[in-house]
């Protein structure tokens, strides 16, 4: 029996906001330093690991985190949404984005199918769909092979496959994985889709068109707008488009598309980058079997995910220390650190993950919740931020606690040796250095060189970023979202607050408008 | 007689804090929101307007908010800052960042030379190295025109200069103003150096090092791996690299450039894009003469924020508004919204520019302040940033103000009817609709679909995003920094926090670790 009670009424989150705070600069300094960081890893999967030595834990709040994580019945919750109970309550749907990387648990059949095999059928649909493009089999009028795949989506169709596909262009070059390069249009701004277009080679461009209703309007006036390029070129954008859809939207069987592959209402737009919103284009980019070996680092995060052992659960840690810090310790914020410059739009991806699925004010029954949610999640690589916002982190006067990531080894392998040191090993040097500096900070006479430290951080390590390890990277984070969520109460699966601004644009679009809404739209000349 | 007094001593702020708050829902509602809206308007240069509508002031938080600007010298200590008295008392530096684009005041004699004179005769020197390389009078050893130029730095010599490429990129395309593709490295990450270059041609690209000191390890490390790559391409590198720094750097008289271009210890990194830091870069780009259009549409901001009329004085306006939401209501972060996809990367510019210049939490005489200074900054264009993190700006545990910037014309001017409007009025409907939104909300018998409203924000609309409403554009951000820097008495200009890193790295290169640190250190394998 799951209890589904907000945050404040458990007697284990009152004791843990009761319990003594760890004073980090002290924790951190020393041989009991050195412990706390060599003692406070777990496994992710794939060769990563979870380091938070530099979060504001120590062992008996860590025991009270355990204790919150089973009263709230965090492993439960997860053990419930992955058998298939319908989780996102708002919308009355099963949440099962994890069904696409693996089967964690029960068969799950919903519609009349197992979900399972729904998912894995399209994933072979794709996979002989995109064999067929890179052999030549499936051409351009012309008969010529395509080279590029561009993918028209906006949100989760946008922003998760970009990030992954930025995330391993490079290593897919090196390793002769780049099977075709990968283009995005996504905002409604003609400049997005004009700019992009004069960009491409669009004899030897296939377009994937992705939205789950089929009216998503961006997407479908983008859509437009590169059919009108492809048709001003001489080319029928029959033969350059397949789309991903849901299997009742009015695109599934458009004779416009020289494929269809379905998704559901089961995997929201930002948990989507493991479905087909994510599969084609990176099938397409990079091989099936590439997108396979992406799935299977994300399945093999999902798992360690499952445990009911706190301690052994990254996922379930990071969301519960991050509880911790936006709701005991009162930091409104979370920045994400990747050193590693392929990592560049992942933070904007994790942005739209958390802050869509957790920025809510009432929980999973409608009802205001009497504490803070999801936190405000920005960040771009190191050592890029050192020379840009850093500043504000060491020295500012709020705190905000940090995630880094970071890998022993470079994708693409070239690098030079500058002072003894390779770019590489001055890049690992910099987040070593990082996480002490805002850890442990430094005394100085004069207060404006002076650095207050206590500022917590925790850092994932991995080997290399591969498709592996990105995909346990992803479900990470995907995974901690839903456990933060379920220790808040709140719905994390629907997004009810996007609605109202397209309501108020389409009386804008339609005239029907007074008041300050009418002297904007005079304003901005609509 | 400029008295530089902490904030929270002055009796018009406290005048300000005391007074009662604006219901911002009540205000934005009905003709008493149009009567806002058309009011709270003034001309920020270039054709921009900053309207301010729905920010929480009304007449009575203005006029105390003048009183503050008052009793604060806001504008005496402008006129300082433009008049060359020591502004940057920690690092014991002028500010001369705006004599870059005009003379705002007195002449600025310093080094011994008047700094007027020596900015516009760099800015010479640029245009006439920049219009031989596209003139071909300064090719390759082949005697072939460059067609590419890729810049090399970080921080202030990556994120504006980028931001800024980008912003035009597309300009320049339709107009016929782009003379050459840019491309930047920045990151110490080895993939980003190994990555942009397996990108380019590298017998007709043009580098360009940028570092004021000549000894910023990112960018002497990056300079080293393109060096390496033009050899391996049986290349001269002195063939095909200039540098900016300043005159006192190792890089000033190597024989190792085409041509070295002079900055000074008068203008920061961040505040640098006016400077040979964007100049030299966008010069080659865009020609100088479009980089001159730039610097005047900078110049008309700057001249409209010398005024002392705040109702006149956009960027003081901006400045006050944000301090008022920040330190009287408490709202901890700044979202920087452009409706432009041109603009996507601005945000993170602003960021940088923001964040490292009032992240800090000592006076100007390094003593401590007792109340919130720089908030956090971050952004992402709409209308993608509707699809991804705007559910909890709408319905979150924490408001966030917001800035939105939005044009009434495209860039590239295709567009494409659907459903009766084009895309460029289907943007700037969605921007109209997302203020109105965030400032009346919805009310809902179902709380999960109630939006609160309250929500601030103001919007910076133009006819078109060029090179003169960029320069404006930037300025406006440049001197609403400033101007609260001044308010909460903080210096803008040094950056003390980003030392301890530094030292730090070099310790773990230097395998001169203990603790904690060593314990990071193995963990990268560094």
């Amino acid at each position: 029996m799951i209890n589904w009670n907000n945050m404040d009424t458990l007697a284990s989150y009152q004791a843990l906001a009761a319990a003594e705070k760890v004073q980090l600069a002290a924790a951190m300094t020393g041989e009991g330093g050195a412990d706390r960081v060599k003692k406070y890893t777990v496994p992710m999967g794939e060769g990563l690991n979870f380091n938070y030595g530099a979060r504001p834990v120590n062992d008996e709040i860590l025991a009270k985190l355990a204790a919150f994580a089973e009263e709230a019945q965090l492993a439960e919750k997860f053990a419930a949404l992955y058998n298939g109970e319908m989780i996102n309550t708002g919308e009355k749907r099963l949440v099962l984005h994890h069904l696409c990387r693996g089967q964690l648990g029960e068969a799950v059949i919903a519609d009349g199918v197992d979900k399972r095999e729904f998912y894995v059928g399209e994933q072979n649909k794709i996979a002989a769909f995109v064999n067929k493009v890179h052999a030549g089999e499936i051409t351009n009028a012309a008969g010529e092979k395509f080279t590029t795949v561009c993918q028209i989506g906006i949100g989760g169709s946008d922003l998760g496959p970009r990030a992954i596909y930025l995330a391993l262009e490079n290593w897919a070059k090196v390793t002769g994985n780049l099977k075709m390069k990968a283009a995005f249009i996504s905002n409604v701004d003609p400049d997005d889709a004009a700019g992009v277009l004069c960009t491409l080679d669009l004899a030897h461009t296939l377009f994937v068109l992705v939205s789950k209703s089929g009216t998503t309007l961006e997407t479908l006036t983008n859509e437009s707008f590169v059919k009108d390029a492809l048709v001003n070129a001489g080319l029928n954008p029959a033969n350059h488009m397949a789309c991903v859809t849901s299997a009742t939207s009015p695109l599934a069987s458009s004779p416009d598309y020289l494929a269809a592959f379905f998704m559901d209402d089961y995997i929201g737009g930002r948990f989507s980058s493991s479905s087909g919103v994510g599969g084609c284009v990176l099938s397409l980019a990079f091989g099936p079997e590439v997108f396979a070996e992406f799935l299977n680092g994300a399945a093999a995060a999902d798992k360690l995910a499952a445990s009911s052992n706190l301690l052994e659960n990254a996922a379930m840690l990071d969301a519960l220390i991050g509880v911790y810090e936006r709701n005991v310790l009162g930091y409104q914020n979370t920045a994400v650190l990747p050193y590693s410059q392929a990592l560049s739009r992942f933070p904007a991806h994790l942005q739209q993950l958390d802050m869509e699925s957790n920025g809510k004010s009432v929980n999973r029954y409608g009802q205001p919740v009497n504490y803070a949610t999801g936190p405000i999640i920005f960040g771009e690589p190191g050592t890029n931020g050192q020379h840009s916002f850093y500043q504000l982190l060491h020295q500012g006067t709020d705190i905000v606690p940090l995630q880094f990531v970071g890998f022993k080894n470079s994708q693409m392998g070239s690098d030079v040796v500058i002072q003894g040191s390779t770019s590489q090993q001055k890049l690992c040097a910099n987040v070593a250095a990082q996480i002490v500096a805002f850890a442990c900070g430094k005394d100085d006479a004069d207060l404006n060189k002076k650095f207050q430290g206590g500022r917590p951080s925790s850092i994932i390590v991995g080997d290399k970023l591969t498709p592996g390890s990105l995909g346990a990277l992803l479900a990470h984070f995907e995974n901690k979202v839903m456990f933060q969520g379920f220790a808040w109460n709140v719905n994390s699966f629907d997004q009810e607050g996007v609605q109202l601004g397209k309501v108020l644009a389409k009386k804008v679009l339609a005239h029907d408008t007074d008041g300050a809404l009418a002297v904007y739209s005079d304003l901005l000349n609509i």
